[in-house]
């Protein structure tokens, strides 16, 4: 013996010093359960430090475990990391087994079980702690036993050891080395843990699970792991011992309410035993635990408890309830889910218990999953909408033309483009499941076929897009429904209640309006106006007016779609009953609005009045080589500024009609692309003008809020300047990180996979903040602008406002608000939350 | 009178104390010339404390006055403010005459004369002292004088004033409060002035140009104001006073080189004593110096001095002689001639002297004049340039295509495009004439007209384009050649001497090189390869690249192009001799490279033997919505690496090749569009690896040094990080101003105009680099760099590199060198010098 023997293990009492960071999780829930008095078996804890020096060559003392062999004899060795999901080396059953323990087996539970259980532990000791052939030891049938000890022998050159202490030390060598070979920790490290992760190790007496009487072995857990609704849920196999000793061929429901014979009705004390044990364990341990238990005689050994493995919305539902029962603090709840998880319970979610008919995969662009018949065109989409038909929108790739398009189809699958593209940004806000850069597709517009791999898809085809997997499948899959339920509100007033910056929606309709609000948003962060143009009643106006020679002229021309869009607004501040607004003016360049094709320049032109080759020569004279960095946003306000007055009017207006109705709205304008103080200055004197003369005209009076769009590096930098001139600053991420790269999200996708894979970029930043470049300007404008302006409303809007890690950072950078996709404000809320807990957990432990 | 009449008259003389900053340059100037003892009448100078006090209200103290009108009894009011082309109030001359002044001058110059005198006077005072209707003051004829001081005492209810020393009260009271003025402030703050500067006067006696004897007034100046070649010039025009009164029939040349009479002739002697003047003027005065002279019965007066101006070419002759001469320090010689100056000379020009037949306006993109017969595509330039025919290329804008076609041209013209759009680039490296962005211009290419205003011209019709002032002008201007002279050479050898940062050019061929040379460039800063693929020979390797499945046969298509690759650098390095080399790695698109027109495809298809449709689909899965943000520069480097695999094996060769011939060269290679570290990192491990291959194979050791071309945003903000690659980092101005500012320089053209005239942005970026915003991320960058490697070479390229403030901006940011067009290298090369010698000036004033 040396000085570290008493070290080496120890026995799990109540009292006794077991600690998660030295023994390992399964150590200390087990010392829980000791001390909640469950009837666990006697049970080990190894160290890590103790693995670490077996691994390294030292042998353990055997007194330190002779006790363990006691009972039964038999004894379980199970590997016990900081973190159930780090792994470990296998399971090692049955070690005690030898001549001697056989022949007193066969006495107590006869000839068969004896010999399975000697026959399971030769062959798995000779396979994994002798390293032998696994092919050499399948025996089976009456004589297996023998065979397996001779065969050892003879590979061995020795018989099958018969010390019980020696057999453990082989085991506790074996299981120690394995923990530190290059595969464990590869695999380990994928799932978080250091390499160097230390591993504890419990060695545990077996209770047999064979023999006269109830005996057994079960799992038993206390709630649905897909819905987490309290169901009891199992299996109870008479006569198993381990995993593989025993026929088994007793399978019991666990309780009265399945179709087939139950514990509950075979052994009503013992169901009732396990159950109180489950409602004791989820209140000392926190949490939904799965119990494994051995039945021995009709006594149960309770050996191991596992946290229940469960889905998104059972992980809300467990959370809220765990919650609900005071058994954790709501704090504790929010952090319990991870935000992300959210978004599955909004839409329908393909049935993880089904299996699946993959045809193609993409980038998981929109979550939710729908069943639809393909369709090529917008149009093909609108009149299946038109006949009742759910259908699923197939493109390369999607162009502003597309909405209506989108809006008809219940999902949408692209070839092309990244998870910020056209197509995945309007999903997103429709909350339409949606797959971009599906790159394996090949679509023939006009043959009307989809290619994937050797299928041929045709229109009409039946198929599942799944937008949070990424996976197209085919024919109708199962879906299970969207889980807005009680739980989930529950936990977003509890996100609501635990502060952090608060969150808006991206909301350009009506639509998303109501849904901004059924997800308890604060408001609307962007309200993009440029969508309402291409309505086909105004449309028209607005292709006159970008013909229209003179400013008179154009302001007539958009004097039509004033009422238009001054009902738009009126609706939206309706509904929002008084929580702020920001409308961002006009944004696009002009010829999204005009036709590029023959037939549609043809109309075009009639419908003008116009010979063709002028209407060709001004379409093709304001085609843009590069439209991101074009005539768009403010610099068409101030070289068209007709259309931001037009605008301006129809906020004012809209602004003392609802007022007058309802809650007083404050609007707020926002002007997109700014890079120059100047611009700012400009369009501010001429909105202020146009507030002056419809309050004149309405004899009304209101406020405003003027802001700018930080889009371009240059406004961040000038942060400080613009200011000056400004109520808010909201931080386009989306149009940030294009310019801070040099990165068109629209071009992006064809190479983003591959660089990712490469680790070129760590992460895609149009979908995580990119902290170092985008991030670092963010910082400059956030600090600039609050210097010159304590005041100022700062905010994130864009695709990363829905993004938890880009939150935590939004936190730490003292931005007053995000604003995100309606569907993403759940996502959003809880990640503020979170990040609100994290700070003050900081604070607390300083 | 008080405590200030002595300031309110300092009469000029050599002792007395006359300061630029209190009484003006014409004081100033006026004292040296008495100090030469030149002939000039008795000189007053009121100080501009004065002249303020008197526009105040204060009136100037008679006596301190009363001894100039000592003389002829004449005087004449001058402004003095302090910069001659700050400009001030008209002169006022005669001021005095009184009726018996006018009696007296009867006797001595006739009736006529005398009359005259007090005619110009009266009318003169009354317009511009007495502010009345100047239409009531045309009197002419016998009878004239009577009548106008009738119609003054009608009109002021007063006789005309009589005491010279009121009149003289009047008239700089008058003077003064001109200065004041509205008006007078927005002409001075257009020449640089502040609005509140300051004005002094200056009252001289005036000396008689009428009379007996030889009488006169002339001015004399001994330089070409064009040439800035010795040659006297000016006019005397005998019996001739003032600017208005006299006959001035005897006008004579001053030399009797000149065809007809000549003052040398008439009056060798007042002839010899002007040129006298001239010559210690010069030397004292240290400037070239127009004279203004008086002769009165054979007596010269010297009145005043001004600066000749002068042309671009003069200034530079006129610098470089005064320095050889001794009279200013070489400094001071470089610091006399406007950069930008030095660009007129390097091409032809039109000459300002002959009327311009203007038809259209545009955005001067390249400077100097060229004349020649409009062509309408690349294909009819390259046909015209086989028939030996001069012609100018006109399109709505140009493509990397059209590269040809601008070889072949004298000048190039586009309807649309600004400062840096394809076709200003192109055509200033190129050395050709070019305007942009004329807006007023229709061009019809297929009917082969261009209509500007009311003109249509036709394909052949012959214009001149004047690159220097962005006019098209009709027909065949009279064009003066370039100025590649000696004075040209010795400027810029001295800039050479004053040092300051490096200038290198932009150089993509050899012809591009030999001009670099020719300018004296340190070596090339930015050679573009991509044109370099665009070549008949190369491209069908190019396209079967692009549609190549497997990196194996990329690999072989590009090894077709690899040994005219190598050919490429080879001669380069040559024609450099040892100079430093840095190579730009492709950089474009891969859809540059592929036909967009049906025909092209289909010939594509034919010649790639695959049908039309899998070419269309490729060609279209190609095409980009943002090209400038898409897949190219480093991103095609890592997703497509056997482009780079091949140039750096093209440069190594070459590098091999070249050494063994002359020089050893150490060719720089350069990584566009970078983003992330990482990027550098992976293109590295290949090049290095090319590098260890090639060194194998052709068993010869080479160095070379890798670097970055900074040109997103986000590159400079991680500068430290990239420095850790990198042996140099070349700041790409104009992709960093684009992605700053969200600006595409192709677009942008559309409405710079408009923004830079509102003052939106207070010049065009692409232009003047924006120090507050591109400027502040070099200056990071720079810091970056600098503080993760000391040693790590700093440059800008672009078309920033040419621009005389941004190069001011560069030295002062610590920048190692510049580089841009090879035409650009003089400008920049004095730019450079006058930064170092402020900052030496700075230095030593410290």
């Amino acid at each position: 013996m040396n000085m570290h023997d008493i070290s080496e293990a120890t026995e799990i009492t109540p009292s006794g010093r077991i600690d998660r960071a030295d023994h390992g999780w399964r150590a200390k829930c087990l010392q829980r359960l000791v001390r909640m008095q469950l009837p666990v078996p006697r049970s080990f804890a190894i160290s890590a430090d103790t693995v670490r020096m077996i691994a390294q060559g030292r042998r353990v003392h055997p007194d330190a475990l002779r006790d363990v062999f006691a009972g039964s004899g038999l004894v379980s060795v199970r590997p016990s990391a900081v973190m159930p999901d780090w792994g470990g080396p296998g399971t090692i059953l049955n070690v005690g087994i030898n001549d001697s323990l056989h022949e007193r087996l066969v006495g107590l539970i006869g000839q068969d079980n004896a010999d399975a259980i000697y026959l399971a532990f030769v062959q798995s000791y000779a396979t994994h702690i002798a390293r032998l052939d696994p092919d050499m030891f399948t025996q089976d049938g009456p004589n297996a036993l023998a065979e397996a000890l001779r065969c050892y022998r003879d590979e061995m050159d020795a018989p099958f050891p018969q010390d019980p202490a020696e057999q453990l030390a082989e085991v506790l060598r074996s299981m120690a080395r394995a923990w530190d070979g290059p595969t464990a920790r590869l695999l380990r490290q994928a799932k978080g843990a250091p390499p160097d992760a230390p591993l504890g190790l419990v060695v545990q007496e077996m209770a047999l699970a064979l023999g006269p009487g109830l005996c057994g072995s079960g799992t038993i857990q206390f709630i649905d792991p897909v819905t987490g609704a309290p169901r009891v849920t199992g299996r109870f196999r008479g006569q198993h011992h381990g995993a593989t000793v025993g026929s088994g061929a007793e399978t019991l429901f666990l309780t009265s309410d399945e179709r087939g014979p139950s514990l509950q009705d075979t052994a009503p004390e013992i169901f009732a035993d396990l159950v109180r044990f489950g409602i004791a364990a989820r209140e000392r341990l926190r949490e939904e635990m799965q119990i494994e238990f051995v039945v021995t005689e009709g006594r149960i050994s309770v050996i191991d408890a596992t946290r229940v493995t469960r889905s998104s919305r059972a992980s809300v539902r467990i959370a809220v309830s765990l919650a609900r029962d005071g058994v954790i603090p709501h704090d504790e709840a929010l952090m319990r889910v991870e935000p992300r998880a959210l978004a599955d319970l909004l839409h329908h979610q393909v049935d993880p218990r089904v299996p699946r008919k993959l045809i193609a995969r993409g980038i998981d662009a929109s979550p939710g999953a729908a069943t639809g018949r393909i369709v090529f065109s917008a149009a093909a989409a609108q009149s299946a909408h038109a006949r009742g038909e759910a259908c699923v929108l197939v493109r390369r790739e999607t162009v502003p033309e597309d909405i209506r398009g989108m809006h008809a189809s219940v999902a949408v699958l692209t070839e092309r483009g990244g998870t910020t593209s056209h197509a995945a940004v309007i999903a997103r806000g429709l909350g339409l499941p949606c797959i971009v850069g599906a790159t394996g597709l090949a679509i023939d517009a006009r043959a009307r076929t989809l290619r994937a791999g050797d299928q041929l898809l045709h229109e009409g085809d039946e198929i599942t897009i799944d937008g949070s997997s990424g996976e197209v499948l085919a024919g109708a899959a199962t879906l299970l429904p969207p889980a807005l339920d009680d739980a989930f509100t529950q936990l977003l007033d509890w996100a609501a209640e635990a502060g952090g910056l608060d969150v808006r929606a991206n909301a350009d309709t009506p639509e998303d309006a109501i849904t901004a609000r059924r997800f308890h948003a604060k408001g609307i962060g962007l309200c993009r106006t440029e969508h309402m143009f291409f309505d086909a009643e105004r449309l028209p106006a607005m292709r006159e007016m970008i013909f229209a020679d003179s400013p008179e002229d154009r302001r007539l021309s958009l004097e039509r779609i004033l009422p238009m869009q001054r009902k738009d607004f009126t609706r939206l501040f309706e509904i929002m009953a008084g929580l702020p607004v920001t409308i961002r003016l006009f944004d696009p360049p002009l010829h999204e609005f005009l036709p590029h094709d023959r037939d549609g320049l043809r109309e075009l032109a009639e419908s003008l009045d116009l010979p063709l080759s002028h209407v060709t020569r001004r379409v093709e004279a304001l085609t843009e080589f590069n439209p991101m960095l074009g005539m768009r946003g403010v610099r068409l306000g101030i070289t068209v500024p007709e259309i931001y007055d037009m605008q301006a009017r129809a906020i004012f207006e809209a602004t003392v009609e609802a007022s007058r109705k309802g809650d007083p709205v404050v609007p707020e304008i926002m002007i997109p692309l700014v890079s120059a103080m100047r611009e700012v200055e400009l369009v501010k004197t001429r909105i202020d003008a146009v507030a002056a003369a419809v309050r004149n005209e309405m004899r009304a009076d209101f406020t405003f809020r003027l802001g700018v769009m930080v889009e371009t590096p240059r406004a961040a930098l000038r942060a400080g300047d613009i200011a000056a001139h400004s109520a808010f600053l909201s931080f386009g991420t989306n149009d940030l990180t294009q310019m801070t790269y040099g990165l068109s999200r629209d071009d992006a996708g064809r190479f983003m996979g591959t660089y990712v894979g490469q680790g070129v970029y760590a992460e895609d930043p149009f979908h995580v903040l990119d902290q170092d470049g985008v991030g670092e300007l963010l910082l400059t404008g956030v600090r600039r602008a609050r210097q010159q302006k304590p005041s100022i409303t700062l905010s994130v809007c864009g695709e990363h406002g829905g993004n938890p890690e880009s939150i935590a950072f939004c936190h730490a950078a003292d931005i007053d608000y995000v604003s995100c996709s309606p569907f993403r404000v759940p996502v959003a809320r809880l990640a503020a939350a979170q990040s609100a807990i994290r700070s003050r957990m900081a604070c607390d432990s300083e």
